[in-house]
C-alpha cells in the first residue's frame, strides 16, 4: 500500500520489481554510443511496414513482446499495460498493442510518457490492483517530424538548438514480490515517484523543446526533493528525459538558483543517446522513445549490474499540438520523477526470513 | 487497498467517495431532455473564446473548478487530476488545466476516457496514494467534427447512423472517508472497475462508431460479469457511453448471444442526452463529453437522491485517428466499466462505530 509524501509524491511500501525490460530502436540510434544496450536495432526506419506510423506500431509491439518474454511471464498474465506515444490519438500505440489482448491504459504525457506510465503501472501493483503490469512509450523520427514540425520531404533546415526525435520503443514489465525471478542476483525496484504539474513559461518555438521543458523539470525536481527530504547527491544520478544540451544546462542553472547543485549527479538522456559531433543531431535526442529506450536499455543495464544504485528518472514532456502551435499558443510542459533502486536480492531475502 | 478480481477487474476495499461533481455543456445539450441536470449551459459553442479548441479548454476548466468548489475542497488539496479529450495531443485538456497547478495524469481512451480517468483516480485513493483526486473528460462538437470527419464549413451530409459529438465537460472529485462531507445523507462510492482490452472487429467507417464500439463494450461487460460473478440484473442499470441507438441495439444482441439479457437494465448515454426526433441528432450523442456529462449531471443526481442504487458506468471509445482512417485502417475500440453505488451514510456510520 502506498503512502502520500509531501504535496505531490508517493512512496511504495512494497516496491514493485522491474522483472523484464526491452527496447527496439531505429538505425540512427543503433549507430550511437548506447548501441550495445539495445535489444534490437532496425536496419531502416520502416522494418518492412507500409508507413512510418505502422512502423512505429511495430516498434511498440516488438518491445512489449520482448519485455514480457524476458520477464519470463506470459502476456495473458499481464493485468494491465500503460502506454503512449506522440501521435494524434496515440495511433502508434493503439495499433501496436491491439493484438496483445492486455487490459489497456492509454497515457499521454508527450515525451514524459515513460515516467507517467511507469508511475501508474507501479502504483497499480503496490496498491494491490495487479500482480504484473507493463509500461511502454515510443516515438519515431519520421512520424513526429512530419506531425509536429514540417513534412520530411521539404528537407527544411533545423536550428542548431532543435532536438532529434528518437526512433524507438522501450518497455518494462513490473511485478510484485510473488513474481520475483528466482535467479536474480539484484532486484531493480521502483521506490517512489513524484507526479508533475503543468508548467508554461511562455515559450512558443516548437523547435526549442529543451527551453520550454526545463522549468517543468525544475518544478518536479523541487517537489521531489522537498516531498522526500532529499537532495541531488542522494541519487547516483538524476536522468531527465530529453531536454538536450541546452535544456539540461538551463535546468542545472534553474536548480542552482533554488539552492540545489546538480553537478556530478545529473545527465539528460537526450545527450547520451547520440554522438553530437558524429551524428549531426544538433540539440540532442528527444521524443517519448528517447527516455524510454535509454531507461530500458542503458539504465536498466547499469542498475541490474549494480553500477548504478539509486537513480531518479525524470522524463520531460512538451504538451503542444500542431494545432496549438498554429493558433499561436505557448507550450505547456510537464515532467514526472520516478525513483528506481538496485538492491542485492540476497540481503532482502535474508531480511524477510 | 485494492483486490484483483478475476482476469481484469479490481475491487476497492475502501471505496472512494464522489464528493463533488459538475458539468458544463453547449447550447444543443442544454435544449435536450437532460437540461435540468447540467450545472451550466453555454449560450453558444464558444462562450467568448477565440477558437473552438480554446472554448473546449474553457469547458474543461469550468467543470473542474466547479466540481472542486461543490466538493468543498480547495484545488490545492487535489493531489492528482486524471483527464483527457479527443483532440490531438489532448490539446483541450492541457490548455484547460494548465493554470490549475494540480499534479496531472493525461489519459487517452477516446470516448471511454471518463471511465478510464475515474478508474485511475479511484485506484489512487483506494491504494493510499492520494486522499483527494479528480477525473474529467470533455468533447466539443466543432473541434471533433473538424478533426475526425469533415470541415464544418463544408456542411457535409451525415448518414443517419452517425452520432452527434456532445459539447461538454464532466468532472468528479473523489476522496477517501476522511474527506466525507459531514452533511451527506447518502454516499456515492466507486466500488470496483473492469479495465477494458482493445477490440477490433474490422469496421472502417468513421461514422459508424456505435457498430465499431459495441464489441468492445460486450468484451468488458462479459469480463466484468465473470470477474465479479454478477449478472445485468445485479445493477439497477448499466449505462454505456456513446454507442447510440444502433450500437446499443447491437450490444444488447451480442450480450444475448452470450447468455446475458440486458433488457430493462440497460441504457446508453448517447440515447439519453438528445431528443432524437426534435434535435435531428441521428444516431444519438457521442464524444468523451457524452458519458462524462450524463454521469456528472443526470446519473449523479439519481445516485445522490437514491433513485439509482447501483449502476455500471461503461464509457466506450473508438481509438481511431484521422491518420489511421486516411491509411485505410479499421477502428480499434475499448470500453471500461466502473461500478458506482449509492448508500445511506447513516447506516455506514453506524456500521463503523
Amino acid at each position: 500500500m502506498g503512502k502520500m509524501m509531501g504535496s505531490q509524491s508517493i512512496r511504495f511500501d512494497r516496491p514493485p520489481l522491474i522483472i523484464g525490460e526491452a527496447c527496439v530502436v531505429g538505425p540512427k540510434e543503433g549507430e550511437g554510443p548506447l548501441a550495445r544496450y539495445f535489444d534490437r536495432i532496425w536496419k531502416d526506419e520502416k522494418d518492412g511496414a507500409e508507413s512510418w506510423e505502422k512502423a512505429e506500431s511495430q516498434l511498440t509491439e516488438q518491445s512489449i513482446q520482448m519485455a514480457v518474454r524476458k520477464a519470463g511471464v506470459k502476456k495473458e498474465q499481464v493485468r494491465l499495460l500503460v502506454a503512449g506515444d506522440l501521435l494524434n490519438q496515440l495511433t502508434a500505440t493503439h495499433f501496436g498493442v491491439r493484438e496483445l489482448g492486455i487490459p489497456f491504459v492509454g497515457a499521454y504525457g508527450a515525451c514524459s510518457t515513460m515516467g507517467l506510465s511507469m508511475l501508474i503501472a507501479s502504483a497499480m501493483i503496490d496498491g494491490g490492483f495487479a500482480d504484473i503490469t507493463a509500461a511502454e512509450a515510443s516515438s519515431h523520427f519520421c512520424t513526429s517530424e512530419k506531425q509536429f514540425r514540417t513534412p520530411l520531404a521539404y528537407g527544411s533546415q533545423r536550428p542548431l538548438y532543435a532536438t532529434w526525435t528518437v526512433t524507438g520503443s522501450g518497455s518494462v514489465v513490473l511485478a510484485n514480490e510473488m513474481h520475483r525471478p528466482a535467479h536474480a542476483v539484484r532486484d531493480v525496484v521502483v521506490t517512489g515517484a513524484t507526479l508533475g504539474r503543468i508548467v508554461d513559461y511562455g515559450v512558443k518555438d516548437a523547435f526549442n523543446m529543451g527551453g520550454a521543458m526545463a522549468p517543468a523539470a525544475a518544478d518536479v525536481l523541487l517537489a521531489h526533493f522537498q516531498d522526500f527530504d532529499r537532495k541531488p547527491s542522494d541519487y547516483d544520478c538524476i536522468y531527465t528525459g530529453d531536454l538536450g544540451y541546452y535544456g539540461a544546462e538551463l535546468l542545472a542553472k534553474m536548480m542552482e538558483t533554488e539552492g540545489y547543485l546538480l553537478e556530478g549527479h545529473y545527465r539528460d538522456c537526450g545527450t547520451l543517446i547520440y554522438d553530437q559531433q558524429l551524428q549531426d543531431t544538433h540539440g540532442g535526442g528527444s521524443g517519448c522513445g528517447c527516455s524510454a529506450v535509454t531507461f530500458a536499455g542503458y539504465l536498466m543495464h547499469k542498475l541490474r549490474s549494480g553500477k548504478l544504485g539509486r537513480i531518479l528518472f525524470v522524463p520531460t514532456g512538451a504538451l503542444l499540438s500542431p494545432l496549438s502551435t498554429q493558433q499561436g499558443e505557448s507550450i505547456p510542459c510537464i515532467a514526472h520523477a520516478v525513483a528506481v533502486e538496485s538492491r542485492h536480492s540476497k540481503i532482502r531475502t535474508a531480511e524477510r526470513s
